[in-house]
């Protein structure tokens, strides 16, 4: 334990029944020593926990909520036991936290306090999709998730095209409901030369992540509704 | 083993004799199941399967060089065991191929012959780093690394400022030995508010990662002298 406390952002599984293979023995044996924990979802940080068979008992771990509700002065209040020396870990809905969830607010925290912040190795939707592209790695962005309004979603898609062709590989994302409403307004909107990786479900037993032009998808779409899917542009 | 082949994308430890930690059981599992390698240096490669001590015969299995020199059409001819239905493994020098090695190259031939493409999860220093920066990870730019001569750099380091100042993280790297003068550069040439994260030796016993204002770094510069280091301006 350190005297100045420590931050640790544990990552967790994506695809349910899956922590076994994709978790590794660092965050297993950070669990083991940490008692304050940050999370996203009380349900399914609990449940995650437990699935991990570390002997942990659950009962005895101290949880709080820190969600996109949480103001930075909650954050302050939260962050008490890392600075009494305690460490605490962040645990997000899915994935690694600190990226596409508030979990970033602890962290800043932290840094102001002089607090070490550890980042464990774990799974992370958006990074897989990259790799498993085959688009340019050196160069790229995460959008996260796009606009909702039709004409201003229009336009960012277009001008997504327009840095996919400078050969810089564009990622983003959307409500899983809204999957497929976003694949037409792609597929009508862009170039039909231009590449489409679709990386649905990942490290899920149904993961599926092809590349094609657009012109070879609207051939034949996938359906993609209500399933966790990474979308990239090249 | 699929009829069409499969390729799969094996993370690699970042820091030394940190396999153990950082590497999952499925990672483990497939290095079990897979004869066939494109890697991008045959020794490290050779050294990480070992490490893992999962049993496997070290001089059984097939390792072929994948990199920067290999052109599109010798890939062709690397991935003629997955078009035989052989499963096949990408390994690069550190962390997760696909991203900033040639393995892309293999992953889009695969796409274009139907070859199911499978990343695994494992370490990737830009996605550690963004994590514990405290910076914005619903929108953010990797940049890989920079451009080297002066002018160009410079602007290039003032261009990412100005995205920074729009909310959109800035993420880049430099040849280890020149990281000093990287920072140098950034010290130099950027706001006094702007904030910039030092993500160094990411995984290892000494990694230090730190946010902190420019005017704050320009009281006390870390040095980074060819140890791998992630940038991040915001």
């Amino acid at each position: 334990m350190s005297q100045t406390g420590i931050l640790y952002l544990i990552p967790s599984n994506l695809a349910e029944d899956t922590a076994d293979q994709v978790i590794n023995e660092q965050v297993r044996a950070v669990i083991k020593e940490t008692k304050y924990y940050l999370v996203e979802n009380l349900r399914t940080a609990r449940r995650y926990i437990g699935s991990l068979k570390t002997g942990v008992v659950i009962d005895e771990l101290h949880f709080e909520i820190l969600d996109k509700k949480t103001t930075p002065a909650e954050v302050a209040k939260l962050m008490g036991p890392a600075l009494q020396g305690q460490p605490i870990g962040v645990i997000s809905e899915a994935g690694c936290p600190g990226v596409a969830d508030p979990g970033a607010l602890a962290v800043a925290f932290a840094h102001q306090k002089g607090i070490k912040v550890c980042p464990l190795v774990g799974p992370s939707s958006f990074l897989l999709a990259l790799m498993a592209s085959g688009f340019n790695g050196q160069s790229f962005t995460f959008h996260g998730y796009i606009p909702i309004q039709k004409k201003e979603r229009i336009d960012f898609i277009k001008q997504m095209e327009r840095h996919a062709q400078k050969k810089q590989t564009q990622l983003f994302m959307e409500t899983p409901f809204r999957n497929n409403h976003l694949l037409e307004d792609i597929l009508q909107h862009c170039q039909p030369d231009t590449l489409l990786c679709i990386a649905k479900n990942i490290t899920g037993a149904d993961e599926m992540i092809q590349t094609k032009s657009i012109k070879d998808w609207r051939k034949a779409k996938p359906d993609l509704h209500k399933v966790p899917t990474v979308f990239l542009l090249y």
